[in-house]
């Protein structure tokens, strides 16, 4: 039998009102979710942890193939003078890039060890790919000639490295797994159109299957990707009131054509340069899913992420009502496999383990986020019920063992889907105030705690959003494609500076 | 419509007999399977190639959850010291690594170029994982203390750098993608279990998937992987009559263990090291595949493994007719889609570019590797008929556009799947000779050509093997579970020394 979840260490974490932090990585390390390496800032996904990817992946990649997108692969490695190309995109990369200088280890005339052999220097040092538009581009300057070649529509899965100072599981590694789309398209207004479906895409995944409320919308001028003509993002509230930045799309214009002379002959027979986009989501929607629902005893995931929808626990004193209960277990297990949910198998699993008590199970898969429980012990079979728990609420029923059971229980793992994006949907509404002067403004950033989301007017300028980030650390997130309120929509007076403003856009503490 | 398929350089390719090498490369460049990228050794898989990996991907997961497996990931980078610590390991892997020394980049001060920041030298240096063994096992030390914890069955599906001299597109790249298989047990025999039962998926992949028959065996002593107690391998052969390594399995005894401290507390209360296997399989596969089965028109998969099992060709001279015609093979494509075919839904196209004959649309499709076309004209469309065409036989036979013709189709597909396994095994029997004297030997490695697999006796000695190999090229390639023949496991003598041996062993030149 397989056993690659070593049993979780089950004292118990700190709550999340002592110490969010400490909350979160208890939680992710605990669960078995994720683990520190050997190298700095890069973790290991345990297979708790990437199984949640993995669903998270299968639903992406079925929503871009469904707008036309195809996977390929391109490599790891981006020449250090590919990286220089584009003016922009290098200053945004630099300071960040692991370097590959060498190409062998020999060992070390000194002692018993290895060292690099200076005979293998690379005439080029080579950057290991932190986003891959250049050696993308470099690709389709040769394979775009003609108006027929377009658009291109390829996404790619695959690792990536920024050197990170600070980072935290999920939410910001040296190493990261994500996904990005690189499309090449004739007219400026095409290229807008995908960075749009694009982001369409984003939302409807993260309210949809993560059950995370999300806002659209533009990033400035600072914010915005470095090399892009503008970024579009989404952006969701964690717990702790800070905001996250989930997903972002970018309309690259003809910046990178530029760069890499991607000209192609349009149908009148001129060269033109192509339009392009990218956009990208991350490793860290692991990291969103667990903080948005997560509660003091463990994981909360949505049904639709869950690697572990409903847990059957068989329980008894003896071998005897033990296998009992165990075989009644593998029935019901085998009739939701049957029975499904959401178009698949339901995700069961059956928690055979003789060494632990129910207790010890209970509050195991509590840790671990199992959304639905079902406890079957001696009486219970006796009585033809069972009780079942749930994650989210914590609500325990009794329910008759009967043909009706996984259509009952399909139609709980339903409610809980529902009830978590409500759930996340309030709590983002209780914590989103509009500010109109700046003393409220300063007051509601100067805690120790993040205040959530603030709507304000603000004068459109670099110069006011970086004072405005100096004074208090707040960011603008996003100018939202529209106002979460129609009076957000409306012009005004800047907070900081009382200089027309167009619309109220969203300030936060960010992530 | 998306159009990640640049239209094909449909001027034909070298035929194998004239240049075997010549065809494999401008097959896979000119059907988009691959590309040269700016990076040395390393390439680009473009959306048909990577449509292959996928379902590969896709098939191969799914055995190993099915045998238990939960997929992970763990960090790219590996502490040059990590690799130290297995003797035999670091030996075999040492001269290829790439290595990260810096972790920025600065402007030069000569110039607008950049340069690496000196300030930003790594104290140790990392090296791009060319496999995991050493990451994994620091992790699995921390992870496994009890026999509790046991087994441990971790797979990860990641992209690995070798730093390759002389590569080949999807055969030999200095990265390469791959999944690897790291498994952790409480005996040696249950890990000698787990690899062959690896062993075993590999091959039920190898021929029910690839359509390629393998052999199943041991790697010699020379031939094993660096740090294993013993390799098993699939051996496939090449149409140019070259063995080539399909996959790997390795029991790793308690070197890893040994060498990171991997211990337990056994269920007798004692402290023991854990057995380890590990197992991967590459995108060398890709080449494989095609290699096994394709022509001088290019692309032949196996429907299991085909991008486009079907595609359609509608026709018609007049947009009129056109329109018609597309109409009734979008009818088609769904009933294909509906009806499917090995439990999927069909993997259909309707080729509707309007600027390409149907020649070309014909020529273009086969290079690609469709294995079906269905051509439908608006005399066939009277008719109530169409025309198929088999890609692998080339048969092209009329049938009734009637409800059966779905069904037929998949019958189709079916055949194809079983013809392709029954030529290429057959091919391999034609390519398969015993030989005893070492004239005869010699005679058969002299000439530029491969003589495809020679079964002979060896007197199981690294010198011998050592001395064949420099004097004819000839490697042993496995020494068979079960020889291909009972007189294979009989023993006789060795056909270069004479020394007595157990059984006859496979010699053939390599990729």
């Amino acid at each position: 039998m397989p056993n690659s979840e070593p049993v979780s260490n089950n004292l118990g974490i700190t709550p999340r009102a002592e110490n969010y932090s400490d909350w979160y990585n208890e939680l992710v390390l605990r669960a078995g979710l994720a683990d520190y390496s050997a190298v700095r800032g890069c973790m290991v996904i345990r297979p708790h942890g990437y199984a949640l990817w993995e669903l998270m992946q299968r639903a992406l990649d079925d929503m871009f193939k469904a707008t036309g997108h195809q996977n390929a692969y391109f490599p790891l490695f981006i020449p250090k003078s590919f990286l220089e190309r584009e003016a922009e995109h290098v200053k945004g990369f630099a300071k960040e890039c692991a370097v590959v200088t060498h190409h062998r280890l020999m060992a070390d005339p000194d002692g018993t060890g290895l060292m690099v052999d200076p005979e293998s220097k690379l005439e080029e040092e080579l950057i290991i790919r932190p986003t891959s538009e250049t050696i993308i581009w470099n690709s389709y300057t040769k394979w775009i000639q003609s108006y027929r070649d377009l658009p291109v529509l390829i996404n790619q899965w695959v690792n990536v490295v920024r050197w990170e100072m600070r980072t935290r599981l999920f939410l910001r590694t040296a190493e990261f797994l994500w996904q990005e789309g690189h499309t090449a398209h004739a007219t400026y207004d095409e290229a807008e159109q995908e960075a749009l479906t694009i982001l369409e895409v984003y939302r409807r995944f993260a309210e949809e299957w993560m059950a995370v409320p999300v806002l659209t919308g533009l990033k400035s001028e600072v914010e915005k990707f470095a090399g892009a003509d503008h970024t579009y993002c989404i952006e969701a509230l964690t717990q702790d009131l800070r905001a996250i930045q989930a997903g972002t799309s970018h309309h690259l214009g003809q910046n990178f054509a530029k760069a890499f002379g991607t000209q192609f002959q349009s149908q009148e027979g001129k060269l033109e340069y192509v339009y392009a986009t990218s956009w990208g989501v991350s490793t860290r929607l692991v990291g969103t899913v667990i903080m948005a629902h997560s509660d003091d005893k463990g994981l909360v995931v949505p049904p639709r992420l869950a690697p572990v929808q409903v847990v059957i626990v068989p329980m008894g004193r003896d071998e005897e009502t033990r296998s009992r209960t165990i075989e009644a277990a593998d029935r019901l297990a085998a009739d939701l496999r049957t029975q499904g949910w959401d178009g698949s198998p339901m995700r069961v699993h059956v928690d055979k383990r003789d060494k632990e008590s129910p207790g010890f199970k209970f509050n195991d898969w509590e840790l671990k986020g199992a959304c639905l429980r079902v406890e079957l012990g001696p009486r219970d079979l006796e009585a033809g019920t069972c009780v079942i728990a749930r994650r989210d609420t914590g609500d325990k029923t009794t329910e008759p063992l009967a043909p009706g059971l996984p259509a009952k229980l399909a139609s709980l793992l339903g409610e809980i889907q529902d009830g978590l994006l409500r759930r996340a949907t309030e709590m983002r509404e209780t914590n989103t105030r509009r500010v109109d002067t700046w003393a409220e403004f300063e007051e509601l950033f100067s805690g120790e705690k993040a205040p959530g989301l603030v709507v304000a007017h603000w004068d459109g300028t670099s110069e006011t959003e970086n004072e405005i980030a100096e004074r208090t650390r707040a960011t603008i997130r996003c100018i939202p494609l529209k106002g979460l309120q129609p009076e957000d929509d409306q012009p005004g007076k800047c907070v900081l500076s009382g200089k027309p403003s167009q619309r109220r856009v969203v300030f936060a503490k960010a992530y």
